[in-house]
């Protein structure tokens, strides 16, 4: 069957093949809530303290590389927004995802947009309540997440002396992909997983579970979207008291990139702490908690926090300052 | 002093401008609330039984006419995501708010644009707690409303026999202003009531107050954003053994419209019921309870449901059908 652009079929009907498939797979009790998906708005019965929310666009030119499928950003925009959830010690419930879509765009391609938005949500639990389409020369996938949370929410702002710092998975590998996507070099199997993590990121949804059974464990939780130094110098900010010490021969690395950033005439240390795209957790933990479950969690421990007031890198025994520096939008130089 | 471009200044900057201002109107006592705004996700403390959500996409070419400050698009992203929340019969409460920018965005079109938006919350009673900024060709504003409401949320499916049906207010005006702005006609001063429904639509908030007060009046409420017609087959496939009958006589305008239409050659008829952009709201109403609250309420009954299944236009004593037609995104015919 020929495929079909999708300015052949009009808002409406993208939005019906959307919702059709949404709600085949539904399963919820509450004919309100369930009407409400048709509604002017969605309704969410309250049933925590906290109501937790958080909204990131993409943008094609951006955040799509051209390499990424159109199944692929959709779990994209999903795992962006999810993220911010999980920062917060939150259990992610829903998301709204509005849509800026170029003209030109297949209906398969919109299909397989669908299917990955939906295929996400499945697999983190949630359920897509709204959103909205429009037409944009380019990719526009715009996501608001929600969240339950209850006096057990993580903010930045609590972090103490002595904590272990730690990451939830491996550093630098979206930062090494998109160097072998520069440099063509996508074919070669021994680079799958670390192309993989910049084209299909997924979130530690184990971990964030163990932590939310186990709040005593963490003082803090952030993402690190935008690379290790610039959060840790986001912690640094709102506690202005605590030091941050980083072991860097603990940063957790996959070797492979090793010799993609010699190959690319990098420094590995920028794609493990400037770089971001990282869809892994940042965690401030008590070290006695930690150690009582340790082995339920998968982190990597990276540092310890104390009283100077500074971040410091310790690297082959020395003491070095990092640069607070990380991608920005917006910004010439 | 000499204006600069966004893209000197970097998302970071600009971040900072927009919540130093959000955070000096803050009227929050609670802390933890008040540090999420800086944190991964925004908290929003469960005082309801249900929370409402919505989310509308804003893109340049689509919704902002070139006559449109960055003032008034700041906000129109603010009114048309919180006519959502007012279509449920909720009280709004917050807003998240994703943009893309032009790198040639000047800083004082940035503050006009923030300025629009914190002014249009402060007017709707709501806070800002979330946001992101990005990069974009042309201007995009994606908001995400939030609203609290309890059992007398009003879905549209509830709908009864021998309801009357009313607007908040005037039809038409908008798809007038277009033509002004089409025609070049927007300096005369005659048409400036017409123009600023276009420019700087607002919501009927003291009718929604008494709505939610006395929530036994409407049996259900909607919002017109796509148009009288296509809004009346909603409600007609949501309550298929409804019909809508619709006093063409009745239907509230600016008398003012009537001569823009004919020096366009355009149907009166067409946009009092086909072009949409109107932030009125749609209300299906119990009529003794209307009655007796109507001093309050700045309501006009433009028809009644009966038990036809359609929907029917009266005019001149005529009865004709009415084509279910408005806007539609990516629709090529």
């Amino acid at each position: 069957m020929k495929d079909k652009f999708i300015s052949e079929l009009g808002e409406k009907k993208l939005i019906k093949i959307l919702l059709d498939k949404r709600d085949s797979s539904l399963d919820i009790s509450d004919m309100n809530i369930k009407d409400s998906y048709h509604d002017d708005a969605a309704l969410i019965k309250n049933s925590s303290e906290y109501t937790v929310v958080s909204t990131d666009m993409l943008i094609e030119h951006s955040h799509f590389p051209k390499e990424m499928t159109s199944y692929q950003r959709g779990q994209k925009v999903v795992t962006v927004n999810v993220s911010d959830i999980l920062a917060m010690n939150a259990k992610p419930t829903s998301i709204l995802i509005s849509m800026g879509l170029p003209p030109t765009m297949t209906l398969s391609e919109y299909e397989d947009l669908t299917d990955g938005i939906l295929s996400k949500c499945e697999h983190y639990g949630i359920t897509l309540i709204g959103g909205d389409i429009n037409e944009n020369s380019e990719l526009i996938l715009c996501g608001t997440s929600i969240g339950i949370a209850d006096k057990n929410v993580k903010l930045q702002t609590n972090i103490e002396e002595g904590n272990l710092i730690g990451v939830s998975g491996n550093l630098g590998s979206p930062a090494a992909a998109l160097d072998l996507i520069y440099l063509n070099d996508i074919s070669n199997e021994n680079n799958d997983r670390i192309i993989e993590s910049l084209l299909e990121p997924t979130l530690p949804i184990d971990t964030s579970e163990v932590l939310r059974e186990y709040p005593e464990i963490a003082t803090s939780i952030t993402d690190i979207t935008d690379g290790l130094a610039v959060e840790l110098g986001h912690l640094s900010d709102k506690n202005p008291d605590i030091g941050f010490e980083i072991y860097y021969e603990k940063l957790p690395y996959d070797k492979t990139i090793e010799e993609v950033s010699k190959r690319n005439y990098k420094n590995l240390m920028e794609y493990l702490l400037h770089f971001g795209e990282e869809f892994e957790l940042l965690l401030t933990l008590d070290e006695e908690e930690y150690a009582r479950h340790s082995d339920q969690l998968d982190i990597h421990i990276i540092g310890r926090t104390n009283d100077s007031g500074k971040i410091t890198l310790i690297k082959e025994g020395k003491e070095e300052n990092i640069s607070v520096r990380g991608y920005e939008h917006l910004k010439d130089d």
